[in-house]
């Protein structure tokens, strides 16, 4: 803790330099360089280059035998051209760190230095994962479990920072706690023609629109009132001539949901619409349905025992351990925890004196740096009292 | 003509005793035994009972050889309760003949004992059709022709009176003049249950709500914008209680049109609606789809040599020829037309001295009797205008 | 609670005696006269025809000074045709104690004999309120509280019976437990017409149509997916004949939320559909929209004490405490804990050897007797607790 | 007609060049400089820039005094690539003579120069109206009208070629023959929002798929099903992001109509389905409404005249007339038939030797170039039937 407060502004200045150099998802080669260098000469195991993207594993092991536990950080950045008045402002046009991954890596990069110096007391293994292309599906985490080079872990832990709490409170949430998440494209195919001869044509548009129409009903006659789901069609392009029967219309549609079951019927009514429009008009259709990453479900064991080590440790850090509400955001570490238990947390980061905080993904998203400290204080606590040291 | 003019007094007293004594569809034994009755120990052949009910034919033949020709009267009523003030009311509680074929028969009944009278002078033979069950599908017509008994006949008449237009009147058109009719009835069969657990049960109300939105577009998509086409659902039968969600919806429609490749686009379209619906809401369905009656065609030449014979023949009892409307009623002498070429015609019942007639099946509906001896001078004319005598 | 075991088989013999004798709702003179009989003699307050109706509440007041509390029992029956085989089956044809108010009285009665024999040693009083009507709204509690008799009371209880769980068992709630509920009715008035001439008429399935299609989307885009709600529409009145347009419909809905401020925008936008609908197709409406119960919200702090004391002294009978989950009907026990902190809780009733009970309102609904002493101790168990006797 | 015959030649050589210097609407000053030169030296008042374009207007007066009759030739192209294979293939890239306005224009530069040659002869006055901009709304013929250039004109005649028919064949209507034609943009306009969370936003996509189902009704029930209607979205623009709830959409349009109670009905109608939207999803709308072309209606008199004398002078040129069925295309010649009684005929040009020929505005559009002395000579023999010459 001692080690950690020292190095605060270290951890601001690699926040702010990642923050300056953001890199889209799957294309952090930079990044990847620069936390790999991080590590140069110190004593852990490095892997590169891990899964499907830029991912860096690092291992850290412990003088003595015992568990294994995974630390969490990504580092991917946005397609999203930065407002906000900083020194350090995005020097990639187009690209900026606006959820917040610049400070999970920040903290964490500082944290593995710390862990490394306490190695010879740790009962266990430390596996640091910098996580590539976390934006962007399909993700990096599914791949880096796919290489298995996180079978032998027991426990992991993530965060994410958000500007609706201020810094120094931690939120948690036991089971289902943010929701999966699902793409869809429908190519509704009819067939062109006048518009005053309506019969020799086959109208996409009215046929998409009934589509619209009907698809609502999954929500509100399918799905359980005591569950949660959403079907959103955000586009629907049918843009065309006004005197000419559209022949076809492109939908895209995004689905929410909190559970697996949920996200099963949801695909397989949403389906049957499809087919059912198909029938009705006399249509075609084509349909991609991708479910991008499932819903996040923190253990209920670990979660408890995490937020116990805080409680018991609480630092002048911390002011407020809080009970998060569900959250309709979706996030890859879903993936680690359908195969490892663990808990996912959320530190506050709102900019102090503001009313309002701009939310992540917002070209001026902000946050207060003292997430930082937080963020490694917290971790760093979880991680001692889970080794007892 | 002569003839007729002395007679007018008898036909009104005719029409008034069958308008007292109206009898429903297939039930109208004893209309067809005062039929009947009127013939004997007149020069005919009578057969009785013909086709599905009780039909009576009568065969005038002509002292010369010749063509045939037939004359169709109808003489069923209907199940509506006489409000009509007038001293001949019904005595048949809840049957009434507010169609008009009181008319018909009466008028037909002493046109026919005239050309029997005439009998020696016809070159060809007159088959006088009374035919029961004009308003009950399947109706009377098809099983009259399907016993062979017009094989024989060369060109067919019929006339209805409407009280749109005066007495005096007469309307005629050729080609499509009617609308053909079908009749459905579409059962909907999802499952009940509870009103505020909608994902154990699945709605029919909402699945025929959805059949109700979608079949307007047959109409508005699939059909011909030149072509004649309505689709109605006239009831939607889902009445339940208010907190349970219903398990079964009963609609029954009505289906009009000007052509047979109408009837059948728009049967393929609404079937196809059904199947969409059954898709889309995983409901299952059973559909009665019955077409009654066809759309009704006039026979041009016939149509235009008829009201040459009017026209060259006007007599004071017709002060307007006109051309009509297409009428989106439905008549089963529209089978009589598929083998027959022929004409039916409209002569006007509007009674004297009001402003707006009560419309035929209106218990109120009540004709201006001088329509009776126009009928039979108008028919004879043509008849005799056919003949050449 | 010795008292209470040794009184068990009198508590099953009232249940029988009511079970026999069910009466509806505002109708239940008989109940409440036997009930009225039973504190004759006693040394307590009792006052009939509380409220807007049969309600009896009694008062017992205690040797000391102190808080007052209340337990509450509800005697209604439902208009059900009891096809239950029991040898106490209804003698009251089409009434049947469907929904276990039976049970809910005799335990009731039963304990508040016992408070009385208690009663020097009682520091307060304890108000027993046999209630009248819940079944129907407005229900009877909203009238009771209305009087003012319950203004001193600190804390309410009151139990439901159910059988998804087995005797035994009791679950509790804290926060919103049980859904509010508002009935609906909307008459679309349009105008009515001939199938074939849609134009001169106004098609009010069609328009109701619209209605029901539209109405989905209150649910699936303007309820919160976090939050609970449900709009069925019960009942679509729409028969008519198949070749006349409709000239008005009429629905029946249930709307179903788990807080006043969902409720408060369901009412908002149904109504918003409502009059949309009116300008969409030129139709006229009438709506009444009534909010029948509120959802009902259990007081954590005195949920949590209940539980505790019934925790501390876990006695046989009871096998396991459970959360329950939140439950979609409805309750008008919801008013007393708008106005009292207090807590509603569930006692198992499901019948031994038996796989899936039928559920209340069942016409064939049977109860595990058992239930009756599970009630009466730990509501006994619950106010000694209160009383610290 | 001799003089016709002999310069056949010379209209397919005008017709040629013109096509391969087509020009847009508003946009033909090089063609009106082409007719305005034709005419020079001949004893004709030449009007030039009439109306709110390029329109030229020739008098013809004739030897004697007498009525006034009008001719009308269009002249402006179709922004079109041309992709049909002819050695005049059009020199504007991107413009092309795709619907005959070229032959016209030719037949009537040819007929007026032999007009002016007969002009002694001519009892009464001949105006050539050279029309610009038909293609394009508002059009040229409503600005001539207004000048009040045409306001002794008694009656008026244009032709149209049309490749369904074969050079020889002349096709008249009396009464309504072209369709009325209407232009509609619908900006609706809900409120953005994530996803998620459609509570916090107001989905234009669900509003206008509403609109789509809502605005066939209008055709299905509001429509007499023996007039002719159709309205047509041609445009659905709301095109987006997957996980983004639109915030608006644009639709456009197409209604066709043949009288103008049908257009007033569908304007009416489809402006309540606007304001209904907006009510029932509380969205706003912007709706931009413009007819642009009333419907076609040629003189019953004029044009049973004209084709007497079509008939009476029937030369070989002439192979059938016959009568059209309704077109649902527009035509701005319906602004002179409202002021003027007059006819507007269509003169085949499908080209010889082909199975199905390119219609009208299609890129491969080509004619049969007898189609011109088709047209210069049943114009020429209606003209002279007129004047009795």
């Amino acid at each position: 803790m001692a080690l950690l407060e020292e190095r605060q502004d270290e951890m601001i200045e690699i926040r702010r330099y990642l923050h300056a150099h953001p890199e889209l998802s799957f294309q952090e080669s930079e990044t990847a360089a620069y936390i790999a260098k991080w590590y140069e000469g110190k004593k852990a195991l490095v892997q590169t280059e891990v899964g499907n993207g830029h991912a860096v594993v690092v291992t850290i092991k412990g003088g003595k035998p015992g568990k294994t536990i995974a630390l969490r950080g990504d580092f991917d950045a946005l397609p999203i051209t930065e407002e906000a008045d900083v020194p350090f402002k995005s020097e990639n046009q187009g690209v900026m760190h606006a959820c917040g991954h610049d400070a999970h890596t920040a903290y964490l990069l500082v944290l593995a230095d710390c862990l490394i110096q306490l190695q010879d007391e740790i009962p266990g293994t430390i596996k640091i994962i910098h996580q590539h292309a976390e934006e962007k599906p399909p993700g990096g985490a599914k791949s880096i479990l796919a290489t298995g080079i996180l079978d032998d872990v027991g426990t992991i832990f993530g965060i994410h920072i958000f500007p609706n709490k201020p810094a120094g409170e931690i939120s948690y949430r036991s089971g289902f706690a943010m929701a999966g998440r699902t793409y869809f494209k429908l190519k509704i195919q009819g067939v062109g023609g006048h518009g005053s001869s309506p019969h020799k044509a086959n109208d996409a548009i009215v046929a998409a629109s009934h589509f619209v129409t009907a698809v609502q009903t999954v929500i509100s006659r399918r799905l359980n009132p005591f569950d949660i789901g959403v079907v959103t069609i955000g586009s629907f392009d049918g843009k065309g001539t006004f005197n000419v029967i559209k022949d076809s219309v492109e939908l895209e549609g995004d689905v929410r949901y909190m559970t697996d079951e949920t996200q099963e019927m949801l695909e397989r009514e949403i389906k049957k619409i499809v087919k059912g429009i198909e029938t009705l008009f006399g249509v075609t259709s084509e349909l991609t349905y991708t479910a991008d990453y499932p819903p996040l479900c923190n253990d209920p064991a670990v979660t408890e025992q995490a937020i116990s080590y805080l409680e018991k440790g609480k630092g002048d850090y911390l002011t407020r351990i809080s009970e998060s509400e569900l959250l309709s955001g979706s996030e890859d570490f879903a993936y680690y925890l359908e195969k490892i238990p663990g808990s996912f947390f959320y530190i506050g980061c709102e900019p102090k004196g503001i009313e309002e905080a701009y939310f992540n993904h917002h070209p001026k998203f902000t946050i207060d740096e003292d997430c930082l400290i937080v963020a490694a204080k917290s971790v760093g606590e979880i991680v001692c009292g889970y080794f007892g040291i």
